[in-house]
């Protein structure tokens, strides 16, 4: 672009587009004007970006006039009214939501993994990813690249996060109950009693506990959840027969998605090969030696950007199967970090200009 | 047996131990005199069993003559010690230890899944599988039994009572420190200098954390408690070239392992027959409507004897293929429950008389 592009925020005052704006503010400085939108309940709010401080107004048509790029964190349903007046406008929209992921001529783009494809947007939207697969699509992607995958099974360790602001704070309030019970955790029906009705937005107790359901119900027993790892994956990395079957699992962390991951690839894989490819892979850190107590967790990946891996080791009984922990923080590279990545690369593509 | 066989105990004071009394308490009663043995360290104390109060005493080769069963939850150490002692005295050993589950002659049981077994000890000695094997093979031997296994990933969600009482301790002191630090667990390891040096039993914080290691360094960066599923799901099920891969996470709950397994079958599969199979299986709850909240967390299976089940759903890419997510109190069927089955079992034989 030959003049500095000028950037919308929309949904600048929820938990991501806070997110959003600390990363703006950390990375190198692309932008012109850096315009803050939100919902009528929140605008008049003002936030810090780049050391100044902006006053965020009301989504409105007016908003988005000489807009060139909006990073979108709003609900599907808004998302789905909003963007496609961003683009009448004349703005590429990149939306975190999961409205467009799956459409037709949307690209779903990972920078890492899939940078070309935003090229190949139709509608004047790309799409950033869940939260689930950008915790692990990054490391796979380069294992992809020199092994070939043909499956994935993943079980995940999700964060209270994932579910908003809600969700941390009912976690924070259920330990603050639990922490007055001492043998609730051992007693039958002892967490539940102790939490009483305040579940939030989880389906059951998440303090002391660990709840096998993460999203809405689906045909055959699926969840939402874990078919957007399945739908996703398949297609940012452009392999649309892609073996993949998931189970999405919320555990008592507030932030930092976890999974383990048993990958199959075409070729055969060493634990040598696939540490060498991770230790060099962009955004990715190889933490993997547990003699030394090095293997990642939430609490030591929680506020970083990369993917981190760890416990690598080749299938006993497959030698094209690898065996992955990785953690990624869900509201870094998991949403506000990959969005504001598409924006950048939006905003370097000469064709724009 | 012609007369009521006496029962010792060993290593009755520690937390295994005390709820093996509870179930001996509970559990139709086959036994003549049941006698309570320890380390010289916690002998004396008065314990509760068929509501009598019984002291504990020294384990000693005085103390083992005229024992006909003994169940012991010792150490790998202290086991691979007494355990002959106490077959060379006359008693048939069952032991919870890891010290003989893979020794030639020595059947490793899970009642609901091999009882003839028992048969076949030649040692004299009867194994109980490890707490993670334990908290989802009854429910994958009623499945193999119709489908004929071929392959299992696993990844567990095992509690801190997996650790011992101090781990459990560690789980509740690393939760108070944490109620304390409202940020902790948003900001960079927060959750580390909160807990400071307090990691107890385990390699990293495990509140408000999940921990992918459990066990001690092998091979190939596997720890000793993913080899144990693999080579005790093979020894139970009579599969020794069954392919399983595990990954062992530890999550901060206080009593009850979970896992999500992926399993294939020689033929394929319908969640409808898996329905019917689970419903019937003894040892086994099918919990499974996630419409309707139906799906087994550790908070509402704590505590319960069965193995519960549920999220049953046939792989999309593999009619082959079935996810399950099983959760087992690891403190009962995972360790003092199935032990005491196993005595009952040896203690009915006709042999024996």
């Amino acid at each position: 672009m030959t003049h500095k592009p000028t950037l919308a925020v929309v949904g600048a005052t929820g938990a991501v587009g806070r997110v959003m704006l600390q990363i703006l503010s950390q990375h190198a400085d692309v932008w012109g004007e850096i315009r803050l939108l939100s919902s009528r309940r929140t605008a008049g709010t003002t936030l810090a970006v780049r050391g100044e401080q902006v006053t965020v107004v009301t989504l409105c048509e007016e908003a988005l006039e000489g807009v060139d790029v909006a990073l979108f964190d709003v609900p599907d349903e808004v998302a789905a009214q909003w963007a496609p007046v961003a683009v009448a406008k004349g703005a590429v929209v990149v939306d975190n939501s999961a409205a467009f992921r799956m459409a037709e001529g949307v690209p779903l783009v990972v920078p890492e993994v899939n940078p070309h494809a935003v090229r190949a947007r139709q509608r004047g939207i790309v799409a950033s990813p869940n939260c689930t697969t950008l915790s692990m699509i990054v490391a796979l992607g380069a294992l992809h690249a020199e092994f070939g995958l043909t499956e994935l099974v993943v079980s995940s360790y999700q964060a209270a996060s994932g579910a908003g602001q809600a969700g941390v704070d009912t976690l924070r309030a259920q330990l603050s109950l639990l922490a007055a019970e001492p043998d609730a955790g051992t007693a039958p029906g002892g967490v539940r009693r102790a939490v009483g009705d305040g579940l939030g937005p989880f389906p059951a107790p998440l303090a002391l506990n660990v709840v096998p359901w993460v999203g809405s119900v689906r045909d055959g027993g699926w969840s939402s959840e874990e078919l957007k790892i399945r739908n996703e994956s398949r297609k940012i990395l452009g392999l649309p027969d892609l073996r993949v079957t998931a189970t999405c699992v919320r555990v008592p962390v507030i932030s930092t998605h976890s999974a383990s991951v048993h990958a199959r690839f075409e070729s055969e894989v060493s634990v040598e090969r696939a540490h060498e490819i991770l230790a060099t892979a962009p955004g990715v850190v190889l933490f993997d030696d547990p003699g030394s107590g090095d293997f990642p967790t939430p609490a030591d990946v929680v506020g970083t950007d990369p993917t981190w891996v760890g416990r690598v080791r080749r299938s006993l009984d497959d030698p094209q199967g690898l065996e992955l922990f990785v953690c990624g923080d869900n509201l870094r590279k998991g949403s506000a970090l990959n969005t504001v990545q598409i924006g950048e690369l939006v905003a370097s593509e000469p064709a724009a200009s």
